[in-house]
């Protein structure tokens, strides 16, 4: 088993007993066991199935914060960073059972989307407010006895509202129905994998482990923020990038970006440079369930040079943050490696 | 204007506030207007369209725990409880606009439900969402620097939960495509009712106006707790048996519970009580979206004298409720007055 491996088990050794002391709760509110087996059925179809990359996150930079590595951490401390770890992927567990709903989406993580599954339907609705629910079950359990407890609620509240926002932009300026090329910006392109995304999937794992460390002070939460927005933007754009750009084999999956409407980076490059008569290409080609005209707007990204301003935009954006790192003061305890650390798995990957 | 409708006036301009207060924040996040546009939409739409029972009842609570009367609470008092009570209106917006989706409903408050709404559809879940994160929103601009903000926050989550909870033991016990009366029991109706209905109805207002008012001893919480979860959970029994036995012109509407199969304390107590020809009746006639076959079932209810039985449970829960609030220890500062108000309002009540 590699080590990477090994990492991984003993994360998801302690969702099951997440799992295990949820089900304590509902068996000491004496609900029917019929309940019980649906909430567990729902929290191992949905949680860990994932890269939980988050997850992973925030032990990794606990470990880090305390001048050691994870797999040195002992049994309790490692719990503790876990279990935040696992309330992330529980938080992402009930974006995504929303998010397939609403975009009607048929699979996930290569299974059908839970309300998809056999006898589940509309209840996945409440079946995703549990999840959430369930954050602040183990976050009680766990840390109620911790100074920085109420803080630790306030961050989730506030990230959890804020990916609901980017989620509501997306959703209102996304509509499949309704193809209005006019409603895209790089404005709002920004905004939404913002608060959808760089939120809760960069900044609250590093933050989460600064408090368990003690080392939460206002200016040094301010500090990782200032680079985790933007290497999480940074993330996103990569990631429209390769569902235009990428290949099957690379990125793992087929793009359909262009095909499903999106308020994408790279259709909003093309939008900012576009001259009147390829604005009418895109408005006749963009959007639409149909293989050709996918690829005419494919042949028009390439004509117009996106792949070469991507790349600007990549090494530029890079350099800025590295610098950015290079300036952090660590004199409170914070640690630049967590920022690298982070940089270096976003920086020209592939998938 | 009588002084119930110039309390409740009041409480709603207190709404308008919120309102505003919310909209500031997603405009500092510089929030696209679009979007800011929706989401005051939603809020108007869903929220103060209801009889505001619930959060008008934290405002009374906290009224009589400190001595006075709504109407006399100065307005920085009046507004912190009434920003509480709308916490709990927020709420029941969040669990209305999903569960109308869930049960496919048609209207609410006598209007289309929000997913039914022009444009809406499947956006209302992320919407649902949101009125949940408005709350904590509001919590922590207005009671982040008091002492029990983290009680408050407990107690939203836990409530939260519980209400979850009941409505998961719902779905999987009154599938509409499925009748299957042997699912029932007055032990599933007990655990349903209490926790869809009760924690968040009659335990939760007395709860936040306790906390404000710096009463707030477990043992006091535990005293209020176990008169409201089974004065709750009387409400709950003449809401079903309303449904059944009430006239349309009593209770504002017409009763659905038999035709959509629904786990109603009056087919509860026929299965206690039925012959197994009477079973059979209801095995072939309860659950049927068909007006001869639900008058089978009412028929049958009557035979069965449900009315008595009903009228002597009735009876017999007040007469021990009156008893439990009569034993209440007021030395800490909890006043009976405060139980006594909701008995009041629960007892005898025809709509």
């Amino acid at each position: 088993m590699s080590s990477k491996e090994a990492a991984r088990e003993r994360f998801v050794n302690v969702f099951q007993d997440i799992v295990e002391e949820l089900t304590e709760i509902l068996k000491s509110y004496k609900m029917p066991q019929e309940a019980i087996d649906w909430f567990n059925k729902s929290l191992q179809y949905n949680t860990p199935g994932g890269k939980l990359n988050r997850g992973l996150s925030v032990v990794d930079t606990y470990a880090i914060l305390n001048n050691t590595s994870a797999d040195k951490l002992d049994d309790a401390q490692y719990k503790k960073a876990a279990i935040l770890g696992w309330a992330i992927e529980l938080l992402q567990a009930y974006f995504l059972v929303a998010d397939d709903m609403m975009d009607q989406s048929k699979t996930r993580r290569g299974q059908p989307c839970w309300y998809l599954a056999e006898g589940v339907g509309n209840i996945a609705i409440n079946d995703s407010f549990m999840l959430e629910g369930a954050i602040y079950e183990i976050l009680r359990k766990h840390f109620r006895q911790d100074s920085y407890y109420v803080d630790l609620l306030d961050l989730f509240h506030e990230v959890t509202f804020q990916t609901e926002l980017g989620q509501l932009l997306d959703l209102v300026t996304a509509d499949e129905e309704h193809v209005d090329l006019s409603k895209f910006s790089l404005a709002k392109h920004s905004f939404i994998v913002i608060f959808k995304t760089a939120y809760y999937s960069f900044y609250l794992p590093v933050a989460l482990a600064m408090y368990m460390s003690g080392i939460s002070d206002a200016k040094d939460l301010q500090q990782v923020k200032d680079i985790l927005i933007p290497l999480g933007e940074y993330f996103q754009i990569q990631d429209d990038f390769l569902d235009c750009f990428g290949t099957p084999e690379q990125i793992g999956k087929i793009g359909t970006d262009i095909k499903d409407n999106k308020c994408s980076w790279v259709v909003n490059q093309a939008l900012l440079n576009a001259s009147p008569e390829q604005r009418k290409v895109l408005d006749e080609n963009y959007g639409r369930k149909d293989d050709e005209k996918e690829q005419v707007c494919k042949q028009l990204f390439k004509d117009m040079g996106i792949e070469k301003i991507y790349a600007d935009y990549e090494e530029e954006v890079v350099k800025k943050l590295r610098t950015q790192i290079d300036q952090i003061d660590e004199s409170r305890g914070l640690k630049k490696d967590v920022l690298t650390s982070f940089l270096n798995k976003v920086y020209k990957r592939s998938k």
